[in-house]
């Protein structure tokens, strides 16, 4: 948990979906407040989507609109361009920083070990930004993306995992939770990793993790699978996995949740509920 | 639980799909033992279903061609048939009793509180019969059927319930479980009430229940949510559950659980596993 404690900026972790879900574009609003509204210098990099300038002229509108200073896009599309100097110039003076969603592993590919990696990591470890990312974006984030399995049944082969980019260390983190049915496939990871907290982010939902702290906002809920309490694991290499034991918690919108202690810090929900609202 | 200690039947309650499932006719194949083999006597109830005469004749043949001495259907479509002496008469010499699966109203409307119900009630308390049924027949034996709600989220309007015909208290039943995704509504039930143990069973999976404690048969794995051991619960008229601190455990083949300590029994599994095969 060293670098979760060195860590100084908040992340804003989201399920997917949170332009045009029932809670209209809340969790955008939160970010851009996070990044200083009018004074934000937001950067959005579409590098996990095939599609890039779509997305990137969507959100640019998108945060605009929601009052942000200024935006810009950072087209990352190669390794070349995510070791370039001018990458880690642009990203020198960003309040904020948002991810886009499409394919984690090209998030990976492209940025993982880069320059634009380790100054996506200074900044957030010196608190300068707010890092926020979406459905693949979002994934990134974590210790270990799952990147895939959405076969039947809890199994070695359910799911298929790799490692993020680690800014979330200690958690593995599935997306589009509640409307993919993905538990099986959560439940699978960290039966094989318990020493990972399994979130579950559902869509237009999002995990702001401040500290040693995360709070959920949005519509949905965040789904926490502890397999660290599981009195018995079992793994065959074919075949259902025996997982006894487990915590499940399902946190809606003001619920908090400690990571480090793997419990949810519950008192006064409400009141920050009528906070945030 | 005083009714289920005063049960002196087993029970086999199947997910669904155990006809054609990757475990071939397994289930059925102990089911028909269980009723005694050559010397059962089966009645095959087909009520669930729109289809009643496909479904007894392809039952009939599978049970027969898996060694059952006899096997006869006995069709109630209407509660004057589910009322009447025959029917209650047919049940008499019965080792075994199957239903099928289809819409688990059908049962509950057709049979619920006729003197068949009351006769099978009765052979299950002596110990006479096996009871055995297959989705919609193994949703009708416990305490809460779940009857509808896929919608994404662990939500109030997220699941629809009514009361089973109760062969099984204490608990409340989900069938094809992986298969469909179904965890969310799951959820959504127990946290509704938290005094019922939620079993989701996979296809081509089932419980055998035997007193206090249930063995776990076939290909799949059974999912028990247990919202009793939850630390906080509360449920909006609109959107997410909160539920912390619920317990989950995933449970295939050859693992045993005790109903009243809701607890696994994991002692010997592996011995068990090896006298079932």
């Amino acid at each position: 948990m060293a670098a979760e404690q060195a860590r100084r900026s908040p992340l804003l972790v989201i399920g997917g979906a949170e332009r045009q879900g029932p809670g209209g574009t809340a969790i955008l609003r939160r970010f851009v407040e996070l990044a200083g509204g009018p004074a934000a210098r937001i950067i959005v990099i579409a590098t996990a989507s095939e599609q890039p300038a779509v997305l990137e002229a969507e959100y640019g509108a998108l945060l605009t609109g929601l009052g942000a200073g200024h935006v810009a896009a950072l087209r990352l599309n190669t390794r070349t361009q995510a070791n370039e100097a001018a990458a880690v110039h642009a990203l020198a003076a960003a309040t904020g920083v948002f991810f886009t969603g499409g394919d984690q592993l090209r998030i990976t590919t492209v940025l993982g070990g880069t320059r634009t990696d380790s100054a996506l990591q200074r900044l957030v470890r010196d608190g300068t930004v707010v890092l926020a990312g979406t459905s693949a974006g979002a994934a990134m984030m974590s210790a270990t993306m799952i990147l895939g399995g959405d076969s039947p049944g809890v199994t070695r082969a359910g799911v298929r995992t790799g490692p993020g980019l680690e800014f979330l260390p200690g958690v593995l983190i599935d997306m589009h939770f509640a409307e993919r049915g993905r538990l099986n496939r959560l439940l699978s990871a960290v039966a094989l990793y318990p020493h990972e907290l399994g979130l579950g982010i559902d869509e237009d939902t999002a995990i702001l993790a401040d500290g040693d702290c995360f709070e959920v906002l949005g519509t949905g809920a965040v789904t926490v699978v502890d397999a660290g309490a599981a009195s018995d694991i079992r793994v065959p290499a074919d075949g259902p996995i025996t997982l006894t034991g487990a915590r499940i918690h399902v946190l809606p919108a003001g619920c908090r949740f400690e990571l480090s202690g793997r419990r949810p810090a519950l008192a006064g929900p409400a009141l920050e509920r009528g906070q945030a609202a």
